[in-house]
């Protein structure tokens, strides 16, 4: 039977799922793949530490080049991790014939085109099925499954921290911050979760997938990035109420002359299935022109979920390699030469609906001072509730308004906040609603 | 740029949607695939009907013999439906060294293994990602992106029509007859549903999937199959106070021993998302032993969502084409040499909990036979009610059971019907209930 070679880079905790997975799975692997697919080496700087796994003599070594460099090797995996070393690793491996499977969504956010570019010189390919989603087959969906769809719009929950957190704030009222150390207690979080909470991880995400989507070249720099920090359990209370959960969301729209793609937390209705993805769960709607709205759900993260996604590339390379081809499905969806650059629509210029809670004075005409400065800019109020408890003489005033330019809500909060008679800034938090179908 | 030929059998409603889709996204495709897909024949009995798309001169043609004949053809798609004529021309084509795409499960769970016996000797492909699920990509995660699993279990809601009957009923509360006339009239049933609404749709489906995901040949005649014609809205209304859905699945499980398949109605947590899953829409939960739970969702029938499937089998068949390659992933997810004939476990052998609706007489004592017949059959109660309103002396008695095997369930349910106690045949529901991570 045939062997495939594979060096895994980095031996963290997805490196020893992975690791895991080909070892405890390779009678299975070979009955699916007709190949044997064998782990030659890992490659990790601590070769001390108890990993749990026991592996053969040479297998665990520290010298990630002896891995790019051996020519018995078909297959490297990087698993290390940020950006600097991952790269030029990364890079030498394609560089020397190697297909590269990654699950490092950083390292493609960033330095993606010029990881295509190289594996294109050096007709090899690059799998990134892990960097989105975790075990869900994003990538794949969008590259093969959704071939012949025009990709109207994606909406996804992309971080399982973020959604933990959320749903522990929605679920037992507890605060940002409690919230977090729980995650934190559960292993949720990281120790620093700034890329989690400020929105950037699933910025990572959102670049990759409108790539594949649009047949556009990663375009990180241009996405609108809000983190979950500034939610209270008060407002989502007050979703709740008006029928909406918020959830962090990186959003893509295909509209005919632009793409818009953002991540932000929004409320979204109840009927939208992506409210009921709780805890550490992530999803993905993506609306294809013929299929309609059609979702992906499982474990974004951890060790299992990634390590599984990543021995679906390794798998489908190999599969590539039996039958003597190779860069059978175009990395990024489309043929490179087809790829184009395309501007992502500054968020200013997007139309949402919105929530905007203002902690108001509790004096007549407020209220009318308001919605006058709203009519100035053409922002109509669809409800309005004065809600809660009076504090400190201020009452807090929610509403929700109908569609509106983002470049005039934010033009008429400010002059709303200049008023006076409003305390701090308001909150705002966009509204997805379900599209018509 | 490369041309690949297709030729359709069979111009119905999914015929049309996949000719639409190859003509009006010809471009798009071509910019993806990197190959011209043209649309060589379309092969129907009634050439004159007008199908809403204008066909080039010669395309429409009432002749399939010429189509599967003609040495120009690379891919054949098969979608006339119904078992004769499809299996004769199905077979034809591939002996003719066609690849063939097919949305057909009756077609498949009834002479699948034919078909790939056919196709390995021809070595050729047979693709079928339409044939479960519509759009939703089931086929491709269970042979690519879940290759390194073991599936643990697979739940699906994979008929459109009971889906929206059981959904109807209980939202809106209708009887089963209305909530089948409204479906008919909204297109979602056919004129005879009954392949829908006795489960055998949705058994066709599971006999393509539980191959795919063990290995095994398609057993469609081991699959105990009850469809949705007994559900009352009154078990709905209970089944809600339980906290509990109604739908119909379609249910496989790997324990270490057997296979458990059945398509029967049952009552699942509204924690569980399949809950969720309302009107015409399908899911699937596929739980993996990496991966855990993860879940497609999507449209599982229509004309485009089904035509987006066939398309993108036709793409995948086409980016070989393009590589020389063929047969690269094995038609039943592992090469047909490691193929087994595995029985699926007799359902009278399956432990599940149970559901039980009693019309019992209102006199003392009768609940103490009941629980006294259970408890000799080794099945204990969790819960029991009476609930809702006395009629002709009799009122219901509704209980909610442990877990307990269905031999035993269906002897007690006899005896207990033989009381004399007891008005008509107690209703019975299985229940699944969510596994423990």
């Amino acid at each position: 039977m045939e062997e495939i070679n594979v060096g895994i880079l980095g031996c963290g905790i997805v490196g020893t799922g992975v690791a895991r997975l080909l070892m405890e799975k390779q009678k299975l692997l070979e009955s699916r793949i007709g190949a044997v697919i064998k782990l030659k080496y890992v490659a990790d700087i601590d070769t001390k530490k108890d990993r749990g796994i026991q592996f053969q003599e040479g297998v665990l070594i520290s010298d990630a080049l002896k891995v790019i460099a051996d020519p018995e090797i078909d297959i490297i995996v990087e698993l290390i991790g940020g950006q600097e070393i991952a790269r030029d690793l990364t890079i030498k491996a394609l560089e020397n014939g190697k297909h590269v499977v990654t699950a490092n969504k950083s390292l493609l956010a960033s330095f993606g085109n010029e990881l295509v570019k190289t594996a294109r010189e050096n007709q090899v390919d690059l799998a990134f099925e892990a960097s989105c989603g975790g075990c869900m087959p994003v990538v794949k969906t969008l590259r093969e499954s959704l071939v012949g769809n025009r990709i109207k719009s994606m909406t996804g929950i992309f971080n399982g921290t973020c959604n933990y957190i959320l749903t522990k704030m929605s679920n037992d009222k507890l605060s940002f911050n409690d919230a977090l150390e729980q995650a934190k207690e559960k292993g949720f979080a990281e120790a620093d979760p700034c890329l989690d909470l400020e929105g950037m991880d699933s910025a990572h995400k959102l670049a990759i997938l409108i790539s594949l989507a649009y047949g556009m070249e990663i375009n990180l720099g241009e996405i609108h990035v809000e983190g979950i920090t500034k939610i209270s359990p008060m407002d989502i209370e007050f979703a709740k109420e008006f029928g909406y959960a918020i959830k962090l969301l990186a959003i893509s729209k295909n509209n005919s002359t632009n793409i818009e793609a953002r991540v932000h937390p929004a409320m979204i209705p109840f009927s939208n299935p992506l409210s009921h993805v709780d805890h550490s769960m992530n999803a993905v709607i993506i609306d294809g022109d013929a299929t309609g709205p059609t979702m992906l759900y499982g474990y974004g993260a951890g060790m299992m979920p990634t390590a599984s996604a990543v021995v679906s590339d390794i798998s489908d390379i190999a599969r590539n390699i039996i039958v003597g081809t190779k860069r059978r499905v175009p990395i990024l969806g489309c043929p490179e030469s087809n790829i184009k650059i395309i501007p992502i629509l500054p968020v200013k210029e997007i139309h949402t609906c919105y929530y905007v809670r203002f902690a108001a004075a509790d004096q007549p005409g407020v209220l009318s001072k308001i919605s006058g400065i709203l009519g100035d800019f053409g922002i109509s109020i669809k409800i309005v509730h004065q809600k809660g408890k009076r504090s400190n003489g201020y009452v807090p005033i929610v509403m929700i308004t109908h569609l509106a330019k983002e470049e005039h809500a934010q033009k008429a909060l400010q002059d709303i906040s200049s008023l006076g008679t409003i305390m701090d800034d308001p909150v705002v938090i966009r509204i997805e609603e379900d599209r018509k179908e």
